[in-house]
């Protein structure tokens, strides 16, 4: 009865995925054709993707017509903290679900003027699993560590780091507080992803953020 | 096409669930007939759930028996940590699933003396959402917020303070750190929860761990 199930469950599972990954692959198109970079922003609960949005939107705001999809269980903390830095932003609750997929994403496509941003940012559930799992149609996936979690987190969760083009360790103000071995946390993500682009930063301090900023800003010189 | 296969996503998850409920029960029953507490313990990744079980396993050693029963995504690292301290612990790695099941955790259970334990402890994978839709039989369900993600997690991921009996917030040795606001993370836990019994502690300190120990130690007495 329960391998019956999983059988089952397995089946759905990939026709769900399947689904998921035309309608993600429509909007990359669309982003494309529109010429907006789309970073797909992940993290552990609490690692700090808002304030390095915070941070990622202050900086740009005079450069870069910059939208923000924001996902979430619950609540529009996080998108009420983005939109009052004065820029278009959706909230989607995912009542639930740990991860955001293409049909979400959709719907929060369709309240943005694509022909006036050059920047989507969506950030994903706080969750360093499933996102990971689902294309939404984003340019890329970029994921935040904190150097609070520990160094352990790339073998312990490999997958989103080999599914992420940049890995951002954030709270770097922490290090010497925390038991983190920074050489160990790069070495380990790099044996699971070799390409992986690893920015050092703190969004309190301001340490580190120079470089991610020149990389958003040439990915939005070529989108 | 989309909503024929949500529909029967929804219809094959009411049937694992029911299926998982099912053998969860059985697992509740035996740990009941030997006498056994069996705390489910419950965090984002990083949170501290492994140091949290060193400081716990060290403390108990020559008090109680205890075995562990470890759940991650990859890798035997924290099941290693624990198992260096002498006591019986068995690894799942759930193959990429985000939580445990009680299926995975039934595999589990049969590897363990039960005459012969008065806390069997269940590590789940670390994760705020997921983990507290499964039931896996344990007596009781227990988890951990680290001070570094924020005082807005009890808002944003409201099923597992609600499913938890205890929340211990840790890491309150980096407080002058970080900005967490501790009344406002109490009382939005306790809005959502109000018989939630919290523990501030520093396992890395050693500070406020002496109440956690009192409570289990209660436990496995009634238990």
């Amino acid at each position: 009865m329960h391998d019956a199930h999983e059988h089952r469950e397995v089946k759905i599972k990939r026709d769900i995925l399947d689904t998921n990954d035309k309608l993600a692959e429509e909007h990359h198109l669309l982003f494309h054709e529109h010429k907006i970079y789309v970073p797909n922003i992940m993290s552990a609960p609490g690692a700090g993707k808002t304030t390095l949005l915070e941070n990622t939107i202050n900086h740009f705001k005079d450069k870069l017509k910059i939208g923000v999809i924001e996902g979430d269980i619950e609540t529009s903390t996080d998108s009420d903290r983005l939109a009052a830095l004065g820029i278009p932003t959706h909230q989607i609750n995912t009542g639930g679900a740990c991860h955001l997929d293409a049909k979400m994403v959709a719907g929060a496509i369709s309240k943005f003027d694509l022909h006036n941003l050059n920047m989507l940012i969506i950030e994903n559930v706080g969750n360093l699993v499933c996102p990971a799992e689902f294309y939404v149609g984003e340019s890329e996936k970029i994921m935040l560590l904190s150097a609070t979690e520990g160094d352990d987190k790339p073998k312990k969760y490999p997958l989103m780091f080999l599914e992420s083009k940049v890995l951002i360790i954030n709270k770097i103000d922490l290090l010497p507080y925390v038991n983190f071995n920074m050489e160990k946390a790069k070495s380990d993500a790099l044996s699971i992803n070799p390409k992986l682009i690893i920015f050092e930063v703190s969004c309190k301090t301001g340490e580190g953020l120079d470089k991610w900023f020149s990389y958003l800003f040439e990915k939005c010189k070529i989108s």
